[in-house]
């Protein structure tokens, strides 16, 4: 195999995206689109109009475009709840896999997807994008090599994803538990929720969740969420988030006994290094207030950050047997497991959930909201039909 | 009047301070020191041996020093048990107090102090110093006018009170529930703990505490929080302290629907101004991600933050009726019910805990840790003696 033939299911905004920005753009090394996929016709004919690649063959069964031997790779790119589904029917015909962020819904489903890839011969990857952010990359190589000692404290506030009413109006399946299962934590937080125990190398062992559900937007999900995480060795953590407001902060913070790293979420990374662990010092200073010495330094990174292309030219090179595997699939599960727990807490006035969560009782308690979901009947159902994925 | 003449009750650091470094030094204006006491004979001397204030009488009987007729002011600088009892006697014999922070360890003593001061001829202030620092005045000034809209979110990062195990082993009070009644909630973060509710203009409605207890130091209170505030309008907040880490951080933001304010706990304060506000923005806008517009004002304030000094100058003018008092020493119980349900909480695996508190259990529950606390038995005892104040 010289070109690796990929067939994207789903053609909304980011499907659509990768063929037309990433593929058409020349931007995919040694990779080529040749089917697409999607339910919805006006999806198919929208398309149409938009791409310049006249060799493309279209499916409204994705099944079919699995079958037609026109693909060695795919983009699964539809609503949440069907990504282990879709998944699945690659891997069980060995067709290499991407999928879009997140997982699945919650981890019963995803689990059996991580199964399903142990018994494949195909790939399979997350579209963990600002995996590939060079600041992130540089925070989790700090930490792995022991630059900030014993983990002490994580902090990230991301409440910069502001969305308005016509936002969440634009979608029926947008912002129910039917459609989508879940509101900031799954839509716009997967990322970060992955980040945050990437980074760390490490999930926590619990969880309390303060969610409010349409708190700035007349939705049923959560549109802010408070969540304190507790670490195996005691750390703590605060993970904050909202699409209600303006202008937002976007501020990681990892602390430990040997120092401190901040992103504030652009270019910047700036690594707090003490000269000697502040654990150790605290017990042998002959001095109550004195910290121990530091360095403050702009922690210089590789300035790369190839985000969507990054991921699907490294897919592309892993099954051209060209490089290591930069996102193994199976560890969506942990940003799910996360997200889970979180909601779960919220279900639940805030009780501490411990991790791994009771699979049967997420899924239980997330059935019940998806029995009284109001999804909308909008024009956008269609493409967003969730039936049989309960 | 022309020179108000003040006493001092205790001369451990913070009253010989005042003694040595501001009336000494010529920076209270129409003041002047004419007696201090101290129980503790040894911190006599050494304070002799340190003044150059030939005309003091010295006490070592705090009410001989009121009934004396020598004060007619009384700055309260003794551990915090003795707060309360302290400032009352002031106030029956209509002697004007300072009080030092905390107001006291439990709401149920500081109320008690707040009725004699309604009956008092006297002026009673606490010594929230920080109130005098120029962003804390002009971020409270900021909201009071509307400045972030609606308030939405506060989150204060202070976590930069590392100490040493040394310091903790330097009194045998310090750090105990007997000798202190708390840990880096009442000794290091009750100006925050004030600040918080001073600049937003309100208390939270109810309080979820993580405390953790001799969790970086061999220390049997809580040395690292993260608490978690709801407020009346469903706004949320987080406040994150700990004398476990080195360097720490020191960073208040707070945002409403007009806006953000943001503080690094220096001199900058950064106000992002929406100019429209945001949560009416999201009900009109026929764009689903396009947030409101917005200047970054970097605010200029007076520069003024003359601390202890300020608050000692204020309270003379006010004697004298040159000026209004700045801190109203009632306000002091504000910050002792936000430490109280926030430790309360923390006894209780993180029980949201409703405002006002149920100040019985706080009292029955503190006293349960009193009865069991190991304070040490050190030369510095006398000094610390909080018999008969249970």
């Amino acid at each position: 195999m010289e070109q690796v033939r990929y067939g994207i299911i789903g053609l909304g905004n980011q499907g659509a995206s990768y063929a037309l920005n990433i593929f058409e753009k020349g931007k995919a090394t040694d990779a080529t689109v040749t089917a697409v996929c999607d339910v919805n016709p006006a999806k198919i004919e929208a398309f149409k109009s938009k791409t310049q690649n006249k060799e493309l063959v279209y499916f409204s069964d994705y099944k079919e475009m699995l079958d037609s031997g026109l693909c060695d790779a795919v983009l699964v790119e539809v609503p949440h709840y069907q990504h282990p589904e879709m998944v699945m029917e690659c891997l069980k015909r060995d067709i290499h896999v991407i999928c879009d962020k997140p997982a699945g819904v919650y981890t019963k489903q995803v689990r059996e997807m991580n199964e399903a890839a142990k018994s494949s011969k195909a790939l399979f990857a997350m579209m963990f994008n600002q995996r590939t952010n060079c600041v992130y990359r540089k925070m989790k190589e700090i930490i792995a090599e022991g630059g900030i000692g014993e983990l002490q404290r994580v902090n990230w506030i991301i409440t910069d994803w502001y969305r308005t009413q016509y936002y969440y109006d634009s979608g029926s399946w947008r912002a129910t538990w039917a459609g989508e299962g879940g509101g900031v934590l799954i839509n716009q937080c997967p990322h970060q929720i992955d980040l945050v125990q990437w980074i760390v190398g490490e999930m926590p062992v619990s969880v309390n969740g303060f969610c409010q559900y349409g708190k700035w937007h007349d939705i049923e999900v959560e549109d802010e969420v408070t969540a304190f995480f507790k670490y195996k060795n005691g750390a703590t953590g605060v993970f904050i988030t909202t699409t209600g407001e303006a202008p937002g902060t976007n501020r990681l913070e990892i602390s430990g006994t040997g120092g401190k790293l901040l992103s504030d979420g652009k270019d910047g990374l700036v690594w707090y290094k003490n000269a000697t662990d502040a654990g150790e010092h605290s017990k042998t200073s002959t001095d109550g207030f004195k910290k121990p010495a530091r360095e403050v330094i702009n922690v210089e990174t590789d300035g790369e950050n190839p985000q969507h292309a990054g991921i699907i030219n490294n897919f592309t090179g892993a099954i051209l047997g060209k490089e290591e595997l930069f996102v193994d699939g199976k560890e969506g599960i942990n940003g799910v497991e996360l997200m889970n727990a979180i909601e779960l807490s919220g279900w639940n006035n805030a009780e501490e959930i411990a991790l791994p969560i009771d699979e049967d009782r997420y899924l239980r308690e997330l059935n019940a909201h998806r029995a009284v979901s109001r999804i909308k009947d909008t024009a956008d159902v269609a493409a967003a039909d969730t039936a049989g994925t309960y």
